[in-house]
């Protein structure tokens, strides 16, 4: 029996092309003691991928040579510990690769709950992550304005869903016309404002004409500089991502730092879900609510076959994607 | 009987300079119902007074043919108001000219406390900063280090000996290798590092070895960009000013923000003196005792006559002071 896996053939200095990938035929992996060895289902497909090339993070870096790692949804195949038998849902890290093992404690078991893509989307990082970090690092009060960059993706999405839910303005930033459209009429932001723009500073301002209280800023860069002049006293920016700089040789910083978060009193904090999860019992509870009740759309963005992962990723960091990308590596269990 | 100003003549574009000042003789002020008027003491000379030339900041700006702002102690000579009479000492927004005409309802009255320098430095604007910057925003617990940049200035010297005080190691950033053996030895600073050294980097993590839970930043920049290098996990950077910037026409930004500030889960926070002013007393109380105990030592930098201050601003954004800058404008009274 042969599996197959993506691995990093060489890391990138600028831009991500699929020149750094190969696919590669190997042997079926053997799980040791304490170890499973499991199918995976979804694999997602985050910005934060990029930054792993980049050296070390809040984890290992990825080198070359390695099978690109990820988090999946997987399922157990056969087990050499009590945690799990095979026919198990799993989620942890995992690789780009039709098989893997991986040590049972670093794998949680993962509820029944219909559709598994939903386990990467809604009720999985993206929506924990705009969950944790809009409630508790930005800590909006109703009625205040929440401002949130790549409005279209994974996690922006459900971050100004989810300051519409609770009672604020919600204003998006995104790239192009079509897709601002799209985040008003689809997800039902207020606005929504294209970067691109030549005339970006003015059209946020016309957004926001209140000021903006929490900008929730998954890019960095100029949109982050921007947003900063148009923050109100004790704004609160959430650090989630910088993915304009993640595919640049050359990153660039604000220039308004530390300048303006003196003046206006800003604070500025950067977390990671998992810094929260003794909350996500909460945030999945909340999540299903606002779903159910229909004040969350889900929408998820599905790649078929592990092939194009590579592909899914480098589309996603020049930002072609609306909801949460995955890439399927095989069908749902029956 | 005239009165003497300085004045702005012309708005500085890049590096402050005597030429955008002029000295003025004018009458004398006369003061209207509900204002004083008063007597300059002692001006306290400032960065942010720089900043003020900028535009808007937390106060209004300084324009070309205003009389310089300034905060400073002053004695009321002629009163139209309840709230104080002749002979008062009292501390507030003021001018740089001998006699100026405020609001009675603006200015505050000020204890006795024996040598008036002392409430512009240790028990004034510069100890409160560094008080509330470092405790309530900085959060910092014993043990931990704690770095401060201008670490010779008013505010940087009272970051480092308090964070002592408390139990942390502090480590300075200053210009120059005398100053910085100065901050050391005199100060009780456990390390100070030159950022003019090509090796500031090196050093830097020499002097932090354990790392920088607090970075209290006064100057921003390219100090605050290698500082953030440096920062632990779960890091506070107090910014409290960016005095790199203010004289700058091309001000810079750290290229690793928002970068590192998601990765290490960073905190940055702006704040301004007057945010903390219900937590005043104690930061006095506790000021009074650490400098009776002499754990603070208090070293102020007093440069005599009015028509001297464009010239102790202009050395104080290059660096040369040590301790509060002040100008001297009359003796105490007896």
């Amino acid at each position: 029996m042969t599996n197959r896996q993506v691995v990093i053939a060489e890391l990138p200095k600028g831009a991500l092309t699929p020149e750094h990938f190969r696919l590669e035929e190997t042997g079926m992996p053997v799980p040791a003691e304490g170890e499973v060895l499991m199918k995976n289902i979804l694999m997602s497909i985050d910005a934060a991928n990029r930054a792993w090339m980049q050296g070390a993070t809040y984890r290992a870096p990825v080198l070359a040579g390695d099978a690109m790692h990820t988090y999946a949804v997987a399922q157990v195949v056969e087990s050499k510990s009590d945690r799990f038998k095979p026919g198990d849902i799993v989620a942890g890290e995992s690789h780009w690769a039709e098989y893997v093992v991986k040590p049972a404690k670093a794998l949680i078991k993962q509820p029944d709950i219909g559709s598994l893509s939903h386990l990467l989307s809604a009720y999985g990082i993206a929506g924990k992550t705009a969950f944790h970090g809009l409630l508790s690092v930005g800590t909006p009060l109703p009625g205040e304005t929440v401002l949130v960059s790549a409005a279209a993706g994974s996690v922006g999405m459900y971050v100004g869903q989810i300051a519409k839910a609770i009672g604020c303005r919600a204003v998006g930033v995104a790239g192009g016309a079509e897709k601002c459209d799209w985040v008003v009429t689809e997800l039902g932001f207020d606005a929504c404002v294209d970067y691109r723009d030549e005339n970006f500073f003015k059209a946020l301002r016309k957004a926001a004409p209140d000021g903006v209280d929490v900008y929730f800023d998954n890019v960095g860069g100029k949109v982050l500089e921007t947003a900063l002049f148009q923050m109100n006293e004790k704004g609160r920016v959430v650090c989630c991502g910088a993915v304009s700089q993640y595919d640049s040789a050359a990153p660039s910083g604000p220039r308004n730092v530390p300048g303006l978060v003196v003046v206006k009193r800003l604070r500025m904090e950067g977390f990671i879900v998992m810094d929260y999860a003794h909350n996500d019992a909460a945030a999945v509870k909340a999540l299903q609510n606002w779903t159910d009740s229909g004040q969350l759309k889900v929408v998820e963005d599905i790649v078929e076959g592990l092939e194009n992962a590579p592909g899914a990723l480098i589309g996603l960091l020049a930002g072609e994607n609306r909801g949460k990308r995955m890439v399927r590596v095989c069908p749902d269990p029956e």
